[in-house]
């Protein structure tokens, strides 16, 4: 097997090398597009499954909107068209015609949808309106970085309207809090969640909130955000209803995402230097067993065993699988590692008479376990284990990366130092921001929820701030 | 409410004045283009779900490929750029720049997957590969027919890649009889599953499995296609493996798809005056309660009585909604029937009192049932006997209407006199079956599996032919 990349020296090459060797995924023929492998794909289609069904769950239902937008739907926004318009894709000729106005490749359904909402809403008892979509979408990219920056991407986008302010700003937080429940639930990933600066907020919202981790390399990723749209495409798209007293009203909207990228945050989240690591509620194969024979004989006894367990696995809904190829077992050892399965369950014939079976986490535990009725329920407590040790991991690595600052030598001192983000007291001004970006690469990420009351001299002009973490960002 | 157009006078208004009406979809404002609403994408997401399981069950493993496909791909078989490149959408110009080529979307998914087989497929160990994907396509289409006809549609396509020709062979019918299957146990839609001629079938490929079933409006409708590509984008994209022997030899290939355009089948197939019939496997709504009352009081007694069976039917998994809206029981009885739902329970003080409903299905089937602890069961199974009465009246449907013909004369007359597919004896060829096309408007929609093994004299010119079902088409 070849040397994987050193993720603490290397971090894009090892990235880059496993998401490739673990089959996760291969880069497309056209720049800026990526392909999902079986293996990859299967992490998307759980967070289908698993937010997806938090999203039902929630009165949300399911749509899908036509992916070609005229250009003028885009440009009835005017922040809206002005955030887009550089990195949309544009269809000219279509069915060997010129088209009369060209078409562009959604890259956010706002303006598509939000054009059909006033044939669906008249009163207020069609409020509140609650729809989302699994799609594709487009905002144009030359350089690849897999699931974090692709030209083409996956994602859900939900769409609201309600009859009051109230009742939208519930609604982000109510997305906002599903999608971090989801990402610690599942992907063990935590983050800091707050809301967006002016600068950094969607273009057409009145607020956005954000989730912002820490990959191993220490930079930032904004991972699912959720606006606050106001009545601005409201208003643009004359979107109103008749509300309890026969008056005349536009609604209020709200519109959520969690892309692809999400996935990248999780595979840099909790990578090491053999491969990946995967959460379990993730993980496409949660155990995966090898068989350990040398003899013919041997072999047949071993097979035995490893069925029972087989049966119990499928019975309880264990996501498994038995590698009997030809390799070696410390090829195989090294080849699950690499593809970041939780846990590794070695049986040999000493196992199989004794009925246990020798297991080995990704996280480095081992023990034994006895073939009991009760197997199926050690292997469920483990991988539940694993989960918050995974957990715990990326929340002490997300804490000993940010630091506290207080002034623009602090920071300079923060950044030498390797620390990754940066709490400060800012005022939030947009030109400032971009001069901070200019001189250091760091950019606001958050203005985290769970300080916004605190205030404190902004670090650079002394002015009023409220906690914001600055960090350099994907 | 307004009168629905007759679905035996005008079945084109009544289709479009039905799928709108019943709230299934929406046009969108690009041509050729539709939206998705959310009781219209449930349906949708029955077939991800039914299917889908099918496939998975089959090995089949889920992938996404990128939509953007240089056009030097397409033409890299030379069959297949001449059936596709007239309907392609092209961008040309993204993220502000004019593209060096232009990029196609995906008509199909062929050349992008095959592309990057030679980089997966390298000995016979990995064959069969088996992969399938969910995801929007688009043929560009001026005029737009709900489901049937869009530029923009959505399917899944499954490709595969064999050692030998007969695993290739196999395949392909493996996919044919799930598709089948699928329609007639889930959308209770029957038709002819045979061969394409030559003419029909598609671009690039050796042989297409169709199956051909019929509308109400006695159109045929071509519904699941399942390819044998043989070694013709083998050898386009040079996709090898080295057998047993250690011999270089090109994989046979199989690609197969099932797209939203199934669904106008089913909605055409099934519908009457009343508007849409929903077989129950797919209907997101399989039954319908109307509480009827009078008084406060009798509303709380019938709500006390609807809530013991929202309790039955959500712990049994029967699809059901309580409709307390504030119309009259007729105008709701009209609606419900308008969108298809399989059947509805009445319940007023006199049904919550004697601890009874009254059903009435979709097919006119009514009766009473007692709240028992088997309620649940008895839906089921009236809802199982409703399928059966769907599938076998759609299949004396197919049957009145097809009629054998052995002249041209008997063609003329079999048109005149109203029936719609016309079995004959045809030897394939496919500048006579354009002059028939020319002549009738009638094209050859397949050779059927059933009878593939007479042989007769041609209709027209006496030479051997094989039992050939035309019609006109969708």
């Amino acid at each position: 097997m070849e040397k994987i990349p050193n993720i603490h020296e290397d971090f894009a090459e090892w990235y880059q090398y496993v998401t490739i060797k673990a089959e996760l995924a291969d880069y497309g023929p056209v720049k800026g597009t990526m392909i999902h492998r079986p293996y990859g794909f299967a992490l998307w289609k759980q967070v289908q499954k698993g937010l997806g069904g938090m999203i039902e769950d929630d009165g949300v239902s399911d749509v899908y909107f036509p992916m070609f937008i005229p250009y003028s739907f885009l440009a009835k926004e005017k922040e809206h068209v002005e955030g887009f318009a550089p990195e949309v894709a544009m269809i000219t000729e279509a069915g060997g015609e010129k088209l009369e106005e060209p078409l562009v490749i959604r890259p956010t359904s706002e303006t598509i949808m939000y054009k059909t909402f006033p044939n669906w809403i008249h009163s207020y008892r069609d409020l509140p309106l609650k729809i989302n979509q699994w799609c594709n979408i487009v905002r144009w990219e030359k350089r690849t970085v897999m699931y974090m920056r692709t030209s083409e991407f996956l994602w859900q986008e939900g769409h609201t309207a309600y009859a009051t302010r109230d009742g939208a700003v519930d609604d982000v937080m109510q997305a906002a809090n599903r999608y971090e429940s989801f990402l610690r639930d599942y992907m063990a990933v935590p983050g800091y969640k707050g809301y967006k600066t002016t600068g950094e907020k969607f273009a057409g919202a009145d607020f956005t909130v954000t989730i912002e981790t820490l990959v191993k390399n220490k930079k930032a990723l904004q991972i699912a955000t959720s606006h606050l749209l106001g009545q601005n495409f409201a208003k643009a798209f004359d979107i109103t209803f008749l509300d309890e007293n026969n008056t005349t009203q536009h609604v209020w909207q709200t519109s959520w995402g969690f892309s692809t990228r999400a996935l990248g945050g999780m595979l840099g989240a909790h990578g090491d230097e053999k491969g990946l690591i995967l959460p379990p509620k993730m993980a496409p194969i949660q155990v995966v067993i090898i068989p350990i024979f040398k003899s013919e004989e041997d072999r047949e006894t071993v097979a035995k065993f490893v069925s029972n367990i087989e049966i119990m696995f499928k019975e309880t809904g264990i996501r498994f699988k038995v590698d009997w190829g030809n390799e070696t077992p410390g090829w195989k050892f090294n080849q699950w590692e690499l593809k970041g399965v939780p846990m590794r369950l070695e049986i040999g014939k000493r196992e199989a008479e004794a009925k246990q079976v020798s297991y080995t986490t990704r996280l480095g535990q081992k023990g034994t376990l006895l073939l009991e009725s009760t197997l199926h329920k050690a292997v469920s407590t483990l991988l539940d284990e694993f989960h918050a040790m995974l957990l715990a991991r990326a929340e002490a690595f997300l804490e000993e990366n940010t630091v506290d600052v207080a002034s623009e030598d602090e920071l300079v001192k923060a950044i030498d130092s390797g620390k990754a983000m940066y709490r400060v007291f800012f005022k939030d001004d947009t030109i400032r921001a971009k001069a901070l970006q200019e001189k250091y690469k760091i950019t606001p990420r958050c203005i985290p929820f769970a300080t916004i009351d605190q205030r404190g001299p902004d670090f650079i002009t002394g002015e009023e701030g409220v906690p914001t973490i600055f960090a350099k960002a994907y």
